[in-house]
């Protein structure tokens, strides 16, 4: 389908549906009887209960099987700073995967603020009837520090899905793409290109998982510690080499390139500085940082995109709806970094025979959310 | 159902549940053109839309029928204070009423803060999402600036529920009442015992509906301007004649009592204080304030109570599914004292041949939303 009709297709069946989540009661409601148990006088007994001993609430309410996905709407997709309502969409189809993909029950949170410190205040004041948060699509940097901040004030799964969500599936491709091309995790030469939410959490997870050179760029080139952003500090520190100057000094004999940026800021000609069989991720959507073919024309041998319309699609729906499935299942109190490897081992070990043109399973294979939600525990 | 088996059920159905409300995707996602569709690629044309015609997010996104159920736990049914998680099962079965009576999608929210500043500035900010905001069971008298605060910032419909709700559903059964004892709303004598949150909005209702003769009573005895308290003051305005004292002077020759206290305060004797034909709503839950049988042993020619167990069951539920379902569809932005009188009118209307046992139509009767939806423009 080609993009304009893609478009317009999206917008007649948004209008068409009015939303596209609903409320559904989990028991009918057809009389006085059922009334007295759903409702007064019965639900009175529940609520003592449950104040009484808050730790059961998850058992008896819907704070056992229910997420808040919240958005300031400060960097939607791809679009930017473009607010509440127009975050709500995303949201709700976030929600609707949630459902399709791993039964986790979802509802979107759009704020009409964001200011870190208001953002963090309503997301704890909110947070009683939900057994996790997913924020999402609030900009860089400070969704750090709100996910940090809001993390350590509940006893609830809080993640801002564009990092971890990405970190643990660019992770799980990058295990079978680097079992391929017969290299090594530890030895590997890494440059993440973007230092954004997702270049950030992606170039941690991978040094967590034993990545020991790593070189980060943003639009100002390499990323290094006189960086005045204290986040971008923290990630010079993977630059075990101290490699300086821009893009094409990064690329010099590395093994992988990790596009987390935008469209077209990639060549054939800077592909061809790097080791041989080298890997590609270019998930900047919908356009990547480069495309497949122009990649692999300059020596890429294993590319990736964010896009279903080529193979290797990095897509964090891999991950989300079954880490939130594990951490509603088995309680999870916090998503720890060890979870997230574990579930990036999990989603790799689905591809049986991994090839250049297949490092990840299907999104739509029912196996994953399950085999990630096993191990967030 | 003895009282014990109710609670012992509504337990182990709340167990076997684990909540009561599920969220169900409006289109389903079986694969990747039904994603390109709902999430990306192209939900990114729907968000840039609805950012650039924000007035058109109730058509496109879940804004247009989604309300919000949001509660601080501060007052909860006859409990008390107990707390958002207390209120938690509350909410869910109030959001079960919702989409089962009027079709409206609802979500609960409860706030870990009791501060009204802090429950204010929440509910502003998650407002974006919703077409209504249905707060419930936050104390009095804080419930009453939090409800003028937030319905002044938003240009959505803001309504305690307690409040309106009760209101709307004592007038619709007092228009039928006062046509069976043959007396008028302008001249009949009305008792309010209890001042909080339902008691103030019954009065207020019954005043703007034409009531002219409205004595308010709390634990302290008949409310008069000398109250520190403003909300009481204004209720001492209706007590047009001066009456001073406790409830037995309040009850000599008045010609409705309308209890929205506590258990038992009403004993036959202070009946038979009243007027002849004397209408008596005890609207304590779940133990009225007097007994029907003894209601009517003090002379009582009607009786009502929030129970369902009796004739003529005074029960919120026969308005709010209504007015949200009205005030979502006619795109409303304040429900306004006019709506609620022109719903009370709707209900009352419902029942063709009114007896003193029947002044109300029946919670399952499936006109009643769609009647009182049709006035709320």
């Amino acid at each position: 389908m080609a993009k304009k009709d893609v478009a317009k297709q999206a917008l007649a069946l948004h209008k068409k549906l009015g939303g596209k989540i609903r409320i559904m009661p989990a028991a009918p409601v057809r009389n006085r009887a059922d009334l007295a148990l759903v409702y007064t006088p019965g639900v009175a007994a529940v609520s003592t209960y449950v104040a009484k001993h808050p730790k059961e609430a998850r058992e008896y309410t819907m704070k056992g099987r229910m997420v808040a996905v919240i958005s300031d709407g400060s960097a939607v997709l791809g679009l930017g700073n473009i607010g509440a309502l127009g975050a709500l969409p995303v949201m709700e189809g976030k929600c609707a995967l949630f459902k399709t993909f791993a039964g986790v029950d979802a509802i979107p949170l759009v704020l009409d603020t964001q200011d870190a410190d208001e953002i963090v205040d309503t997301v704890i004041r909110v947070a009683p009837a939900f057994g996790g948060i997913n924020l999402e699509d609030i900009a860089s940097p400070k969704c750090f520090e709100i996910e940090r901040r809001v993390a350590e004030a509940l006893d609830i799964p809080v993640m801002h899905d564009d990092q971890p969500g990405t970190a643990v599936v660019v992770l799980a491709g990058m295990i079978n793409a680097l079992k391929i091309v017969g290299k090594k995790i530890s030895t590997a030469r890494f440059v993440v290109l973007g230092a954004g939410a997702a270049g950030t959490a992606t170039a941690k997870l991978l040094h967590v998982a034993g990545a020991k050179n790593i070189i980060v760029l943003d639009s100002k080139g390499i990323v290094n510690r006189a960086r005045p952003e204290p986040h971008k500090r923290l990630l010079a520190i993977f630059n075990t080499k101290g490699v300086k100057g821009g893009l094409q000094d990064a690329l010099k004999n590395a093994d992988v390139l990790l596009g987390v940026s935008g469209p077209n800021l990639v060549k054939a000609a800077d592909i061809k500085l790097m080791a041989k069989k080298a890997i590609v991720f270019a998930m900047a959507n919908p356009t990547p940082e480069i495309m497949p073919p122009e990649a692999k024309r300059g020596g890429a041998l294993i590319v990736g995109t964010g896009r279903s319309d080529f193979p290797n699609q990095i897509n964090n729906s891999l991950a989300f709806p079954g880490i939130f499935r594990g951490a509603l299942d088995h309680r999870v109190t916090k998503i720890t970094d060890e979870m997230k490897i574990k579930a990036a081992r999990a989603i790799a070990n689905l591809v049986k025979k991994p090839t250049a043109e297949r490092i990840v399973p299907d999104m739509f294979d029912k196996r994953v959310a399950k085999a990630v939600a096993k191990v967030i525990r």
